[in-house]
């Protein structure tokens, strides 16, 4: 048996980096840049006018004339009319590029407009207000956003904006979420009394949805043969399994040994930890990763949220990723010397605190409780106290806008 | 012109029930359940085996006996074994329908198994023990999961467990996202000197899909009759417009004149906010909403995000959505009599408080500052000064596990 800590260690020494795979930029959202995207021209990439008005030369309002004559009108997209005159006026319109023979803008309520003249009424007028000078966002060249980026909508609609309609965003590996035991029948299926239906593999399916990712589920009946082949098929066709149960010390927890017989190496087995403390870590000989966490529903789910996800985001080179820490609502004791994960909710108040409310439940089967959870909160292993207004390092699994 | 408050009173007007949908319940990640979710059986629905082990007659403990004679052995998901006499005891594996003729379970760690009998050790035994009692957690036909909860994994595993294969879920309603503008074009082109690609639209794209929400992309080039016959297929073919651009002051600012002429009518135009101002409300006479948003790209995003999507949760009667806090970490002024909001990257400390840190731009057209943003804060209106450590609400926008 080993610590949370050494877990972690043991853990981190897999990191694997899976490649990058393109895909159009408006299918990335959630996914994880993999190359820097730059600005393919300035930004903005003309003398932008910012509000609908008229362009004129200061240097003319400043000799103390307010009457311009409006030589052209142009609308944003129209290629820049010119004026001649210095009290020639281009009545303009926001998102224009501006002409190069103007250099300031007068917005349209500070004006009056009269048979074709613009009179400019009691204002104060800035040499280049009302223009958003090209470049000064970003000049051309520049890193938008660099890679390890999580993407979000800025980030695709800045990709569109440089025209970077194809992205390189780090590929997922191929996984396979893999149940055990006979106990198990399908969703559509109607129960025995001694049956139950399988739903660890979906809970563990749509965490891996949140991050944008997919996996194929299999189902295998606790028999010794069909575990040990269709381990050895998974391994050939998938870089990474997620197995739920059979690991435990019982009669038909085929699974370590089946493993080890596909030569399959135990990098760690047991963790000193509730709920959760049978899983099981390997991996083969060509580098596949095998996660195999104990069938009882709040352990499988432990487990891939404080496991599988970090390990799965540092493979993914995620930038800015970070322990989130929660207040404890109310005093807790737990005696037994293990890392104990305690089911939360999540909330914030008024201070802007982030609260942790911990959900009682029945046992590590009690999936119920996880209805009401948000987060798992991590307590000390050295600490058999734990009072309200201590702060502790959350794990939270929902997806939810903070 | 109208307040916030104003606004957001007017919008909550507004709001209406699109019905429901029924998807395969592995599909509804983050949709909004829009039945309760019963229990079909007791939770668990027999007495569950915890541990493996032996089962045995408690009373036979208490007598002194210590070893028992294995009569049989039962797997998960087999039909529960019995024992014919007291000293009989059956090896039975966690998972497992308890026997009705045993009721305690003695796990292996506290046994030694020799022969045929299992010899317990010297153990502390409680009637009942290592026994998940049939229903301790959830009693048939209660409801696990109510009417417009969010919907996480735990909800599609607990879906699965009790065979609700079909969920149904708050339908959106069909959403068309329309840009206007000449100077935009496709991001697959090559722009002008003086134009530049649509991102606008993009941007509002991913915030829906953050939520599971598709919509039709469309745009319309700045031609008085153009926008008037587009809009008129629209409002027949979409619940639904969100429109970018072309609502402000301009010249070839079409929209809300078009709109109005289609028999769509302006519940408001123009707020007293920075960005924004001029977002123009409508709905026409069989009830389609126009959310038409300037088209300055911190404008619109702030209008999709502070709107948009609270109007949606609204319709889609989300339970649990609350205004979020956080703590401004630098002094700023903002004179104008305008509802500010600016955009904040949202950190955690390790005191457990959330902190936003003002993200500074050129401009509500300078998108760039937005990739550094995660949320915009709102400051109030009657105030010009605002200090570190001052607490104001937040609106989120990137989808990230708190």
């Amino acid at each position: 048996m080993i610590t949370v800590k050494k877990a972690d260690e043991l853990l981190s020494k897999e990191i694997k980096d899976y490649g990058n795979v393109t895909l159009p930029f408006d299918k990335t959202s959630g996914r994880i840049l993999a190359a820097p995207m730059m600005a393919d021209r300035d930004i903005p990439p003309y003398h932008r006018v910012t509000m609908d008005g008229i362009a004129i030369r200061f240097e003319e309002f400043k000799k103390g004339t307010r009457l311009f004559k409006i030589v052209a009108t142009q609308a944003a997209g129209e290629e820049p009319k010119q004026v001649v005159n210095n009290t020639d006026c281009i009545e303009i319109m926001t998102g224009c590029a501006l002409p190069s023979t103007v250099d300031t803008v007068i917005r349209y309520e500070d004006l009056k407009i009269e048979n074709g003249y613009a009179q400019v009424g009691d204002t104060n007028v800035v040499l280049g207000q009302n223009i958003q000078r090209k470049g000064i966002d970003k000049s051309r060249g520049e890193i938008l956003v660099p890679e390890g980026t999580f993407i979000t909508p800025s980030v695709i609609a800045t990709a569109a904006s440089v025209g970077c309609t194809d992205l390189s965003v780090k590929r997922f590996p191929t996984v396979a979420i893999i149940s055990t035991g006979n106990e198990l029948v399908a969703p559509q299926q109607k129960p025995l009394p001694y049956q139950i239906r399988t739903s660890n593999a979906f809970a563990i399916q749509a965490t891996l949805q949140q991050y944008g990712m997919t996996a194929d589920l299999i189902h295998l009946r606790d028999d010794e043969q069909i575990i040990k082949s269709s381990l050895k098929d998974c391994l050939n066709q998938y870089e990474v399994l997620i197995i739920s149960g059979g690991v435990s010390a019982g009669k038909f927890d085929y699974v370590p040994d089946a493993l080890q017989k596909l030569n399959v190496v135990s990098l760690f087995h047991k963790i000193a930890q509730r709920p959760g403390k049978p899983f099981w870590f390997g991996k083969s000989a060509d580098g596949r990763l095998v996660f195999a966490f104990p069938g009882n529903p709040v352990s499988t789910f432990l487990c891939c949220v404080r496991y599988f996800i970090p390990w799965l985001r540092a493979c993914m080179g995620a930038i800015g990723a970070k322990i989130q820490m929660a207040i404890l609502d109310s005093d807790l004791s737990f005696a037994p010397h293990l890392q104990y994960f305690i089911p939360v909710k999540i909330e914030t108040n008024d201070e802007a605190q982030i609260i942790a409310k911990p959900v009682t439940g029945n046992s590590s089967g009690d999936y119920i409780q996880l209805l009401h959870a948000s987060a798992f909160m991590e307590l000390p292993m050295d600490q058999q106290e734990f009072k309200k207004g201590d702060r502790y390092p959350i794990w939270p699994f929902n997806n939810v806008l903070l």
